[in-house]
């Protein structure tokens, strides 16, 4: 975010294969994160918890889900 | 909300770029919000505290998440 | 719900913008909650206590979001 | 369920209203927790406690609204 | 499981009625908790656990809509 | 993760049939968790606590369910 406007993180939802369809679902999990709690000190401290905390894993692993919908239905799931 | 039903914020859910559509996600995350609690002050303490908490933050991203699929929809995936 | 059968809260999902299509979303979350608890004493209280509660109104936008999905949906996306 | 498989309580998704849906809804949801739960005299006194907790009635509002993105599907939006 | 590979538990998503479909979304949702306990003593001792309480009812209802909306997508929603 | 980019663990969304498809789903719900915390033991031991407890087994079935949308989507359903 030191960039300013000029920081294009999502250029296109296309990707060439399912996984890295899977990866960027990963990156829109946690840029949803980082919207909410931009200080990195926290963001750092907070994620050493919640990825001990099995109960916080399996929701992070949810919202990655439904992000892998949106990404998946932009590929016309790679098909 | 002091312009009453004269403050457009949601013209329309057409955004030039995934990245656009993502912040335009998160906006609406964040009007959800308010339409439950309308007080700043409430709003600002609340938002202090959930930010600084890991799961919470999981599931704003989730929130974000759903916004999203709705706002790729809407653009045809920027195809 | 004191006009009983006559008393017709949704007659459609069509909507001229993507705002009002937002607040009938907000309408449909409430009347969920109302289906589940309909003595308005309790749904008073209850709605006090949790829009002073981060995580709450975090999951009470999250309804309000897969209601917009639905609604925007109806509304071919406003397009 | 004292009728076997002769209970027959879900002959269509097709509703005349989308108020009607969004009752169809509501019908879903709670047939839902019954499947979990079966005895009438535990569900009544689960219905009694959550009924009165602010995050369950919205935690239930939020079944009611993906079952609705169902019906609402099924009935082309009553378009 | 004691069948091995051999063992089929989903030849199809189509289903003659939107009823027999929900019954089949009770279905997924457990086999999807199976999938991550398959120890009949744990699932039984945790499924008398939460089933009586209305929180967990609430959740075990919500994963059942989730597949619900697949399995009536799969039949074209019975029309 | 030890071989790197040359870990190609999901090279489709395509299957044979819906039982296939399912566990795929079971597949792309443990890599989401496993995105978040990769170091073994850690998840073991997570997955030891967490499959213990029925809420976390409802929570876990219901990011299976969501992964199942997707993966049944883009089989168009099997049929």
């Amino acid at each position: 975010e030191e960039d300013g406007k000029a920081n294009v993180w999502l250029p296109s939802l296309i990707t060439e294969t399912p996984q890295e369809g899977f990866e960027l679902a990963i990156k829109l999990a946690r840029m949803g994160v980082k919207s909410t709690q931009s200080d990195k000190e926290t963001l750092f401290r907070e994620r050493e918890k919640y990825s001990q905390d099995g109960e916080a894993l399996i929701h992070a692993s949810e919202v990655i889900a439904v992000h892998f919908q949106t990404v998946a239905a932009a590929n016309n799931h790679w098909k």
